[in-house]
């Protein structure tokens, strides 16, 4: 039984939270972010991964444009992982993940990622629970790997939203022009099946947890975008880079 | 005989060409430019090829470092070209370019491209002027299946600096801790067969300018950025986008 019950996780910032107070220091820290990830690729010795799942409009798109878009482009990529290929189901489940992980010097992010195959997958009973099972371990074990082999950082985010929240997003998304191409028939259809997302995104965190999980509370995008940008700076200062000098 | 003499052409903006007033233009127009890639992801009818050329330290990183920072990664790749891999050389010379060409949807840039095939190998003498003849064909026939078969709209820079604006770059990578990680050992060497590459460059703008090239005085970074955000904004104004509405 899974420790961690999401409903019980508040979906927005705490109360005494300032808006505008975090705005600014977003600012700063994308400042920051910009210089480090820039000695990230100077230096090439470590490689940085994070992991973006939420439910539909939980806002991944959002974190992209308004966290990594401070970077050099040369540096950060983005790869959406959507429903795969003939090819790709003609491999394990981490083949496509494992050939776009990120080099050295490079940070890599994942809109959805290998957990939707524990995911949408398991809620639609595409893969019975021994399966998922003995996934989450192959995805612990490739972690590592990733971890111990080519000192990778990996940041894996949870964007967790209020059904309530979801449901005025997508209702947004049909009445906007401008955001009517992000909307598939199929949203409302998957949002009834919320409670069994949240049982198997509750098993992930309780057996996916070698590398911890940020549960983001992103019913606002501003408190959403503070937390990832600060987590992602923590995680490059503690890398300790510097420029590597002349080549030898 | 080539046509264009490269050493005719100004390496610096035109006299009277204002550097304040250029640089507020880029500001407007990289924020167009964030609209009108937001809007070629939402259709997903075009996409957008950009190749970078130059000499070393003719401010390639850079231009992709300002002026494609401001838009969302998750449209926005950038694929630098070094030297082929075994693997690549096994195969034809378009064969790791073809692989990376965009999707619709997206911006590609390529920092340095399959000219590099007709260029430094050329230079060195790494292939006969036949080959280079014959590449130069190939060229023009996989640039016209990209525009014709997947609606790619190709641009083409060359980042025209003059050696002595080179040589101080190359002396300031040396010298600046922040920036020897990019200096390498043969710049110096390479710099030395200036006159060798202006003649294989001329010869590329001769025999491959069905897309046609444009030639980017680019000794001040300020005028650079403002040429190619300002051509890329013309192309992506003519492409008519627009949202495309609720799925069918």
């Amino acid at each position: 039984m899974a420790t961690i019950k999401l409903k019980d996780i508040s979906t927005r910032a705490p109360k005494d939270w300032d808006k505008e107070e975090t705005k600014a220091k977003i600012t700063g820290i994308l400042e920051k972010l910009d210089e480090l990830q820039n000695l990230l690729f100077a230096e090439s010795k470590h490689a940085v991964l994070v992991i973006l799942q939420g439910m539909d409009a939980s806002g991944k798109d959002g974190v992209i444009r308004n966290v990594f878009t401070s970077m050099n482009p040369q540096g950060v990529n983005v790869k959406s992982f959507k429903a795969p290929t003939a090819e790709e189901l003609s491999h394990d489940f981490l083949w496509r993940i494992h050939s776009v992980t990120p080099h050295k010097g490079t940070i890599q992010v994942f809109n959805r990622s290998h957990y939707e195959d524990v995911l949408v997958t398991r809620v639609h009973k595409w893969v019975d629970d021994k399966t998922a099972k003995k996934r989450m371990k192959a995805i612990n074990d490739f972690e590592q790997l990733l971890q111990e082999h080519n000192s990778t950082t990996i940041l894996k985010f949870y964007l967790h939203i209020s059904p309530e929240e979801q449901e005025q997003r997508l209702r947004e998304r049909i009445s906007n022009p401008a955001k009517q191409w992000k909307y598939n028939e199929q949203d409302f259809e998957e949002a009834k099946l919320w409670n069994d997302y949240m049982e198997a995104y509750e098993d992930c965190f309780e057996n996916c947890n070698d590398v911890p999980w940020t549960i983001v509370p992103a019913d606002q995008n501003w408190y959403k975008e503070y937390i990832i940008a600060h987590t992602l700076l923590k995680a490059l200062e503690k890398l300790d880079m510097k420029f590597p000098g002349l080549k030898k």
